[in-house]
């Protein structure tokens, strides 16, 4: 398995090679997933549940808030297993939880949690109820201070519905990006996503500052996110955005915001990773997401993919039917840069289904 | 695959075991290298860019500064694909290189590239036109100042036509190494050689002091690595000289100065790890040459060789038409103390050849 160049060369990911990480994942609720068939990352009537179980079986290997690992109604398991067996066999030097707005606690001793006091946001068909400028600035605060005795830091995500606030959000900023935007369904449920989007869009009028419209249809990782890495750009630490459309839309938001404060930001120590099922993915196109950004960046992708097992519910992956989450896409990364192989890492994600 | 002691003991080497390197790559031209038929160490006319070529694809896995990889007109692939393949399989922490006078920068973003303005040399058969003694400090200066995060070093090479220089210098500064010496021929070109080193040699007489000697017949990385080796060793920095007969005149170098000096040096954290093919080569004799050195130093050689292949551009190593360089044999070595095996290694580096 490979690491692939979508955009810049690959002197960033090689410089990397060998070196260890941190693995941040960020945690939030939105209520836009209660929307009926807007998402499948979870269980019908407990999504909320999907990024609190994500992070506890990253963390653990365990589900504790409730009996099984989130999958969806078709079988297909939550890209937390491959970020897990990732730390089996090529481990993270240490994982923190972000949590911005769970429903639910991760119920996990040791393992820091960052708290900042966030809560759930709600439904961007009505009005995600989010006050942006103080969630971007918590995001800000917190990269400027944050503190690895890591090389660098993996930065992921698990958000339930996210493809569809992600895709509102580059919309209401003002990006073109039709058809740019990537779903966790194989058959992209375009209307439920477009009608939520549409609407979402109704409360957006262009006299509003990029603020008020991330208040009214974000969710609260893109915000917090952007924050963060602008905090963390003054700091020199290397930063690997670990996922996909949702991830991209972060480096929009990050691109809007430079752009309203009319400032230039750099990105040579920030980069992107995701999965070879968003890059070669027909309904979305990342690299177009990426280059709608004024500034340059590293970009790629790992192209694992589950050919060498024969299990029907990872097969589905290489369908389409699931295709990041959880940071999949750069967790296969650091297992590349540091010695793995794609049998040792498919058996060991096969482990989870026996 | 094992590693083996040439002199002294396992001890040093198995303290190293587990933990991590940096890796530092010496790069230099010599215009001894244009001499016709002197080195097959790259591409006619194109020798030059060897050092370059080797530096970008241990690095990045490509080639910049030309279409493809180095290899010799009998088609032997540069020592340059073992190293990169253990950084694959077993990464170093971290590499930097040492531009100590290259005729062509290595087009690498990222990775730290010292540059101490150094320029390449001139051909020893005439003058190689080195300022010696200031080589030597900036060598040393470096080796006092540097610091790495890592557990010890690695330090390497790329200098086209540098056993030939290695050959001078060892016999201008006195020692009695009459077929120690070993080529990256396997019929090693002992006419051409030969005839150079008695050019040079004509250069040098006895009154002269060691760095007249140096600035006359050598080349920039013998100076530069005594000075390094000297200036660490105040530091209690473990290193590793990844080489063959070209680090033990290094080591020569570093012997004959203290002598100059009046000093007495304690080789206690160095060490010197080569390939099998250096150590079995009936063309050399390395272990003569590390005991020409009036202090006691443990070094190695790894078992290594291709007998797990049946690839005839890698073959061509176990028939002795390459043997070393690019830190082959210490990079096989960081192979073997991190857990890796003959089988994975040969593996990935006949991936570079498909």
């Amino acid at each position: 398995m490979n690491i692939k160049t979508i955009t810049g060369n690959n002197d960033f990911i090689e410089f990397l090679r060998g070196k260890k990480a941190t693995f941040l994942l960020a945690l939030s609720n939105t209520n836009t997933a209660n929307i009926e068939g807007i998402t499948q990352a979870g269980i019908p009537g407990l999504i909320y549940l999907t990024p609190t179980l994500d992070s506890e079986f990253v963390c653990t290997s365990e589900v504790r808030s409730l009996e099984n690992i989130a999958e969806t109604p078709k079988g297909v398991p939550t890209p937390a297993l491959i970020t897990r067996a990732v730390h089996q066999t090529t481990p993270f030097s240490n994982i923190e939880l972000l949590d911005l707005g769970l429903m639910k606690k991760p119920q996990i001793d040791y393992f820091k949690i960052h708290h900042f006091d966030i809560h759930p946001s709600d439904s961007i068909d009505t009005d995600a109820n989010i006050d942006a400028l103080e969630l971007f600035e918590k995001g800000l605060e917190f990269g400027k201070n944050y503190k690895t005795s890591d090389d660098y830091i993996i930065l992921a995500e698990s958000v339930p519905s996210g493809t569809t606030t992600a895709n509102a959000v580059a919309l209401a900023l003002g990006y073109k990006c039709e058809g740019m935007f990537s779903s966790s369904f194989k058959n992209n449920p375009k209307n439920i996503k477009d009608e939520t989007i549409k609407k979402a869009l109704e409360q957006i009028d262009d006299g509003m500052d990029i603020f008020t419209k991330l208040s009214l249809i974000s969710d609260n990782m893109l915000i917090f996110n952007a924050g963060f890495i602008l905090g963390l750009s003054s700091t020199n630490t290397k930063l690997v955005l670990a996922g996909g459309t949702q991830m991209a839309a972060v480096l929009l938001v990050v691109n809007s915001i430079v752009e309203h404060m009319q400032g230039v930001f750099d990105a040579k120590n920030i980069s992107l990773c995701t999965t070879r099922w968003v890059y070669e993915d027909k309904n979305s196109d990342i690299k177009s997401l990426i280059e709608l950004c004024n500034f340059d960046i590293n970009t790629y992708y790992t192209d694992f993919n589950f050919s060498e097992t024969s299990h029907p519910a990872l097969k589905m992956y290489d369908d389409g039917e699931a295709k990041e989450g959880v940071g999949a896409g750069g967790a296969i990364m650091y297992s590349i840069l540091n010695g793995s192989n794609k049998l040792t890492l498919t058996k060991e994600i096969e482990k989870f289904l026996n």
